[in-house]
């Protein structure tokens, strides 16, 4: 029996070892170590391809994908989102540095944050980056004067609260008027703000963006998002004379964590959203913007897994049973954060039925620090190797050294070879910065 | 009119600056650009004594102090530790290497954590480290196997839970029967442990090890743990004729976040609780055992606070005001995952009235990105430079680099003079693992 995984670059080979992207995932395990980042670059290859595809066949090709690198950035994942034609979207000096480093060009990045500081954005500017996505009257003031000391004129979108409650978590909620992010359109603040711009000498407004959360299954609230903005879009041209060149939608589309998550296929997505963009700016009289995406977890999440060694098995009778392994929070912080679900594998036996039922805890010195409770799994044993599945987002890049522990080593699979792509930190790393 | 901090080392200077140490904040903000994490070395100093002299005078020196450096973890804080007489509990091999690379013997350490692989082990007994606290029997059949490779024989204790909720967060019980930390008193685990580590013959069981929780106000579950151990202990004795050298109480003594928070003296901790150790030892009929404690965030935690500047007010009619700052979840996880409460000051106006309530925002990519909600501080405007209290303890150590922010610095201040003590990663660092 071959067992259903969330995700299709996972399989079984003849040894009933777990494999990602054809690979043995025990062999890995032993050859690079353990806690270990293993992704699919097959499968990422494949995902970004879904979001440009469907962007030429429901779109006409008149959008940009642009790949949300806070998801997972690093240089190697850089480089594949442009070589698949992705635009990067970056939120910090660390993320676009990492683009330019990867060679992506400047006019291919997109800078978001809810801050972006006077010495950041003077190099964002100065490097000639795409666009930057503006937070807020004052940061529109900073961009305004300091592209008028450079002599540039960056392009320049309106982050917008769409005032959309996505029904996702509380913490990845971002879109309603209660939201440090953005430009609320309730309040008038989002018109205040395009007169603002309109009137700046050294900034080109283009658009707009509106995000309204993250793992979201459902497509009618991006559906509503869209309509929310073109009547804005519409509202602004009446107002102002302004004709808006480019909608941003964001990302936050869901993808499958456990058995029980249903997103739907991202063709859907596009499909439906174009639609209704198409529709809604012929009956409102304005011409259908440009539009971008920003898929982040959709693009990576999936395509990785984590790899870990059991060290000891607790059976606490009549309460449960903890299996203790190699890594914890400090690598992996979204139960401790979210309480986000995952699915895990025994890799050594991932056909066996899946009878045991525990709670996998890290090591680090904190009760909290747990990857899941209630989990189902094929008895893991001493130095089995346990794989927790859909951790390609969120995972390398909120790592953090609490407890000084290393930050693992994130392997890449192609064509079923494994490659390292990040190092496995060292203990002298640790120690880098200290006097 | 001066104002009541937490913390006896922040003042008002005659500008109406927040210091720390004596140090102008603002100054200091200017200096070495923000965030900025800023400790007192003398007020860590004088709390360092505090626990020393409380053992010499209640316990007649038959004790030691060992800090706990998962609370803040540097080469300088390991070397203030050592020359104030302080033992330094380790529970990873990065801690451990940075105590010894700080100059710290290698007896002076003790390892802790649920997971020590084979490899850390190997070190920590090759290197003669003071003692291995134990978490389970897999673990002393390591231990045992190795050091008789190496032909010597580790001390070790045996953690044990003793079964007390020490009624704080969920996160940070440690104490109770359904945790991931030690062997069980109630089932048998814990008497099961002593028997196998003393038919062992490459490890030398010296006693045991019990910590209870975090942030813990009140003194009596500390006196009741103590109580269940040394009955663990003569029943011990009288099971096996083993005679406890050692009995580590490990640490979670409560400190002052906010002005609600009230903590017992340390003084009086060890007053109370040595006194139950005398007395119940004789009534036991046992000898009273040498003691450890295991303060952490009691020497650090208020000793620090974290400088950030202020890029925007959001005020959002009828709903709240969001103050964005340069720092967030990244630098100081701690209400995303605890929902921990700080006490904030706006540093420029250090005393004036209170009159604004806001939620302190960071600047990462995500809605629950706060350092908290409805705090009260003297209203705060663009470029203030606003400082969060009691941040010393688990605010650099779970430091992240989410949305590939680079870590702050660290200064301490010594005599009222600032000297950095931890580089602010540099874009370089963010990218030195990526191939």
């Amino acid at each position: 029996m071959i067992k259903m995984f969330v995700s299709d670059c996972l399989g079984v080979n003849e040894e009933g070892h777990l494999t990602i992207g054809g690979c043995d995932t025990v062999a890995l395990a032993k050859r690079f170590g353990t806690p270990l980042y293993v992704m699919d670059e097959d499968q990422i290859r494949k995902n970004c391809r879904a979001f440009t595809q469907s962007m030429n066949e429901y779109y006409d090709g008149m959008g940009s994908v642009c790949f949300a690198s806070k998801a997972f950035c690093c240089l190697e994942m850089c480089r594949i989102a442009f070589q698949e034609g992705l635009k990067l979207d970056v939120c910090s000096m660390g993320e676009y540095y990492t683009a330019l480093k990867a060679g992506v060009p400047a006019k291919n990045c997109r800078m978001h944050g809810n801050y972006k500081t006077e010495e950041e954005l003077y190099f964002e500017i100065e490097t000639g980056i795409g666009a930057i996505i503006a937070d807020n009257i004052e940061e529109l003031e900073r961009i305004d004067r300091l592209a008028g000391e450079i002599g540039t004129c960056p392009h320049v979108l309106l982050r917008v609260k769409p005032g959309i409650d996505a029904h996702t978590h509380d913490f990845v909620r971002t879109g309603q008027i209660d939201s440090k992010f953005g430009l609320a359109l309730e309040t008038g603040e989002a018109m205040e703000a395009v007169k603002y711009s309109l009137d700046c000498k050294n900034l080109n407004l283009t658009g707009f963006h509106s995000h309204i959360g993250s793992q979201i299954f459902d497509i009618e609230p991006f559906e509503h998002n869209a309509r929310v903005m073109l009547e804005f879009i519409a509202k602004v041209k009446e107002e102002t004379g302004f004709v808006t060149q480019e909608l941003d939608l964001g990302g936050g589309f869901g993808i499958k964590y456990t058995e029980s998550d249903n997103p739907a296929p991202f063709g859907e997505y596009l499909k439906r959203v174009s639609a209704v963009i198409k529709e809604k700016s012929a009956e409102l009289g304005i011409i259908a913007p440009e539009i971008s995406i920003e898929p982040g977890r959709s693009i990576v999440g999936a395509t990785g897994i984590t790899l870990y060694n059991v060290g000891a098995v607790k059976n606490i009778p009549g309460i449960r049973t903890y299996v203790l392994i190699d890594g914890g929070m400090y690598e992996d912080p979204r139960y401790a954060l979210y309480k986000s679900e995952y699915k895990i594998v025994n890799a050594c036996r991932a056909n066996a039925p899946e009878d045991s039922v525990i709670t996998l805890a890290g090591r680090c010195c904190e009760s909290g620090d747990l990857i899941g409770e209630n989990m189902k799994v094929a008895e893991l044993k001493n130095n089995d190797t346990v794989a927790v599945l859909s951790t390609g987002a969120y995972n390398f890049s909120m790592a953090s050294n609490y407890n000084r522990f290393a930050r693992p080593a994130v392997i890449m699979i192609k064509d079923g070879k494994p490659r390292l792509i990040v190092y496995r930190q060292s203990v002298q790393d640790l120690i880098a910065g200290d006097i």
